[in-house]
């Protein structure tokens, strides 16, 4: 999906994996861990910043911070806007 | 509208959107989130920093953290200025 | 009016408006305001830093925070001296 | 073995060494350090940032920081994501 | 006068004007301010940091900090050590 | 001797002097010191990082800070990986 | 005299002055002085670090603030540890 929102400088756009969706491309978070990554979707990428262009793009699988980023709901639909230095990895 | 209110470097001039008008856009802000983005439109723009031209212009419609900017009044409306830093996203 | 002040680096100095002159421009500043922002007029400014020329000049009028600056009294006037980062926009 | 996970920026990704395995390399991690540094090997690394190139590659055995990086689990297994600078040598 | 100490730096050897003088140049340092800025002679001047060199010059009557500056006694005079950061403005 | 680790970046590893030993080459820590610095022999050092390039060398005697460094045991020997910034002085 | 040690990067070796010793070059450190800043002598000197060179010499007299710098002991003889920038300015 496409939504008209356009993360300013090095802001990206999240869906977050569904929370019973736990094993999608054989990454599972363990309950125990100290700060649990979470898995989502990039939506929307920002320009990044003058002297660092953005890594990742629309559609990748990302790992990001537990506590990463600001809570949006967009047409009924729940979204995370945060700084592409919370998201640790991309998977898939 | 127009104001006569130049803001000074990476600052903008914002117009908070009313209270009541949720749904703009289709952009609706959740009441649970952490913290609640607002929006706004932009009014008047600085000349951004010497290595970091402005990415918004007037009359974009943006997303701003819930304590961002100063409180002004001009001619009986109620404005914010802040910094462009503060703003999450363009929408619309 | 001209004092023999000149503020050094990003500083200016500021003769603040009288308090009670409060819609000169059409700008009112609102009592409930979680920062209150002053408005004044440049009087004399520095001649900024190594990569930072400055924005405002004398005469400009100019918004800036309520606690910003340091109280200095010439030949009976009550003036401030601040750095040019304290002043969030120029207005009229 | 190799998996399906890019760390982004100076990140990289450790499997950590086996508890019990406390002397491989001749290396043995004291039990009343102030700060035990632990042993792990190098299964995925980022592309670095703009000015500092990755040092350590995918298959080197590396001492980090007893408290440094986020667990993650991928197909039964567990790992770590840290920042490069999280490590402190080469080891083997 | 001359004195033969040589500000490290960006330093400078002020010598306070006298309490009891307070209208050199028009220049009156009102009780009840924040901070109270203070007035004194330039001494001595360091030869700035690489990429700053300095504003003031031996002879420059300046306003400063009220808390700036380390106090040292020469010939049995009072002078302070200080940054040219911490000065305000040149006056006269 | 020398030992297969190779530390990162401005890393640097030390072998201790033995505590008993105080006075070689002249140099003896003081018991009263505000923070003692402690003697030791550089036994690897890392590639420095992009604009600063390392000062020490292996065999280098050092003094560094009481507090410096991570403790690690190589074949029943202890060492410390620290900062080069870490080190005060070489001595010898 | 002459020691072997020599600091890293930005560090000087300096000699206190004797305690009794308390108008060398006509300075006198007053006792009610907020900090008190001692003098010494310059034994040795770094090398700068990368974008910053030594300004002060070996035999340089100098003034450094009260709580600077590492204390060593040298063949019977105390020494100071500091950071050039720890060191106000250059006397005699």
């Amino acid at each position: 999906m496409s939504v008209n929102v356009k993360p300013l400088a090095d802001r990206v756009l999240v869906e977050p994996a569904a929370a019973e969706e736990k094993t999608v491309g054989g990454i599972i978070i363990p309950d125990t861990a100290k700060e649990k990554p979470k898995k989502g979707k990039i939506i929307a990428v920002g320009n990044g910043k003058a002297d660092e262009p953005m890594t990742v793009k629309v559609g990748d699988e990302v790992l990001y911070g537990q506590y990463s980023g600001t809570e949006i709901k967009i047409e009924g639909n729940d979204y995370l806007i945060m700084r592409e230095s919370d998201i640790f990895a991309i998977v898939g």
